[in-house]
């Protein structure tokens, strides 16, 4: 197994930090990082916002559900789709892309595009000696996270990514077998199979969460799931996202 | 520079490969580096299929405009933001999910989760010394593909990624201006600024094109993303993807 390969199995979400904050070189990698990822049919469909301030931190953390790692960090990236660029380029080059732009598939490009830049950034933050978390959490409130970070039209900050010097290491999560995840050829959708592979990652994740809360925590991975999905969540999401100028035809 | 980022920011689309298929051994290794991608909320939203049937590549290949590559590779993969484990979760924890795996929010999750753990997979593979090539065009006809790999309801096929030993070196492509990409505390919206990086890219990117193809190739990236956007694409997708059970509130 390479070096590479091992930081990438190595993975764990840090949420404690040292209050140290990454130099501007750091940053600098960590951003180039994340541009050097494959971009669909090269449109770069994404921003990076970082946040140095430290009351929009502060903020940010609160509307993020009050995670203090929100706040307490080496630094904040704030991930965005972003198609406001691609509306400049219309002007520059004087045709319109209203059009093509509010498509549901221009927003599935926006989102994959910045997806895949985020997840060079998180290895390079951690090939680094750096421990990351990404923020969904920004989710809940995005009228007000747009408001703070001046967001225009055409542009969605879809999460947040928290780096710095872990002050511990944490768990790694046991993912989904590896059988549940990977098929071959065909979608492999024979229920009684797939329930049979769930069942049997209950078994992994209800272990695992036993050993670390001395038998206390006796949830499975269905059974949070199952909590997580019986009530649908920030359905404001579709009136957002429409809003700003994305997914509507 | 340590090793990894050097790996990322080496990147390039590799398109023509040796005719070697990848070992199962490496498949696995690439799949759970995959897996080992941060995920919302645990949920692991997605199902990567393998294709190692010759007449579904080829049928793939036409399917997505006729690249000879994703027919002629060491590998093809297909991530699919995948709902259905947790369909299958409901009727294990006797749940109604039917709600919440409508919503557009969830939708963001499956495409972000997807495309995190392809990005773990692309990395995987380059640092064992393969190239990649990200397939989008494979949502050119998500129907055929979708009947072709018998996937079924809340899972979506959203791009290809072809594998294997690189026959040649590809350049790599510059990427927008790090200061245009990368703000600090606000989005820098300034129209003149950001009009101005745009310009010096359009530079940049002529001479790219100017020294690869002696003087023949002219355009600029916004004329290439003028021509990109000038007409909405893929205008079956938002049923498609409503179909599918996903973005439908």
């Amino acid at each position: 197994m390479n070096q590479i390969i091992e930081t990438i199995l190595n993975h764990r979400s840090i949420r404690k930090y040292e209050d140290k904050p990454l130099t501007d070189e750091q940053i600098e990698v960590i951003v180039r990082s994340a541009q050097a990822a494959a971009t669909s049919s090269y449109v770069q469909a994404y921003t990076i916002i970082g946040i140095k301030d430290k009351e929009k931190k502060k903020k940010l953390a609160e509307l993020a559900g009050n995670q203090p790692y929100v706040e307490k960090n080496g630094h904040l990236l704030i991930f965005c789709a972003d198609l406001h660029r691609h509306q400049l380029v219309a002007e520059m080059e004087n045709v319109d892309v209203s059009q093509a732009l509010e498509t549901t598939e221009c927003f599935m490009i926006a989102l994959i595009d910045a997806a895949l830049a985020a997840q060079n950034a998180a290895l390079a933050a951690e090939s680094m000696g750096l421990g990351i978390c990404y923020i969904g959490g920004i989710r809940n409130k995005l009228v007000e996270v747009s408001e703070l970070l001046q967001i225009p039209i055409h542009v969605i900050p879809l999460f947040g990514m928290t780096i710095g010097y872990p002050v511990h290491n944490s768990d790694k999560k046991p993912r989904l077998p590896f059988e549940h995840v990977y098929h071959e050829d065909t979608y492999q959708s024979n229920s009684s199979t797939l329930k049979a592979q769930l069942e049997e990652y209950n078994k992994t994740i209800k272990q695992y969460y036993a050993e670390r809360t001395h038998g206390k925590r006796q949830d499975t991975w269905t059974s949070q799931m199952a909590d997580k999905f019986s009530e649908p969540k920030r359905l404001y999401m579709k009136d957002y996202v429409q809003n700003q100028g994305f997914n509507k035809k």
